[in-house]
């Protein structure tokens, strides 16, 4: 076994930035649900596409926590990226913000109209690491 | 885009016996915490260690939330399966449990004391598929 490293937060943003899809824990109903989503980065939010529906029902300013990692089972090493923050909805009233996102092509894999836009604003992004034994 | 598929609880128990890491979500705080897992299947429960700490926080019956998945971003496909439960401490009192989950030898990759075992008892096992678009 090997000790745990961090990463610093920038390392975090590049590994954020090189991916496309992670996992969103949201609670509901007192309790936590993971899903995949397909995503991009906005600076240093994580910005999806969802159907209305679950991922909404905690209204705007919800507590999300967003993950990508990579495991090397072979080696027993890998890392994880977690951002932490609050979910808003990014509408076109909010003009700017609207037609970046669209800009940024968030394009999910599975089917579904997706027409909501929505942003994790982090309050804290860490990223830690279990090199391969050597 | 291809439409999502419902996996069967069979397969998902079978993807979830195949594989050794995946990711736990907790509640803490009142908002969702991910963090990456070793973890071993005792029948229907998802087993892993854990250090004192965030883990427990929530005391015995916190729910949680495990998934695993596995992502190919050259096809843009994927499967994820999720269980969702609560959580207990398995502990040397309940001495069948106790023999059974040291048998299963949870080897965490990353050091650490991770003197507590705790069992994730599901209340609904889910899985979902995005096959590659033909």
């Amino acid at each position: 076994m090997t000790r745990i490293q961090m990463l610093t937060r920038d390392h975090c943003l590049e590994l954020l930035r090189a991916d496309e899809v992670g996992r969103l824990a949201v609670v509901v109903g007192g309790g936590p649900v993971i899903f995949p989503v397909n995503y991009r980065m906005d600076g240093e939010s994580v910005v999806f596409r969802t159907d209305p529906g679950l991922k909404l029902d905690q209204g705007l300013r919800a507590h999300g926590c967003f993950e990508i990692d990579h495991f090397d089972r072979a080696t027993r090493s890998g890392w994880s990226v977690v951002v932490a923050g609050r979910l808003e909805e990014v509408t076109h009233y909010e003009s700017k913000a609207w037609e970046r996102l669209h800009a940024l092509s968030v394009d999910p894999w599975a089917a579904g109209t997706k027409e909501h836009w929505v942003r994790l604003v982090p309050s804290r992004i860490t990223g830690r690491r279990v090199p391969a034994a050597g």
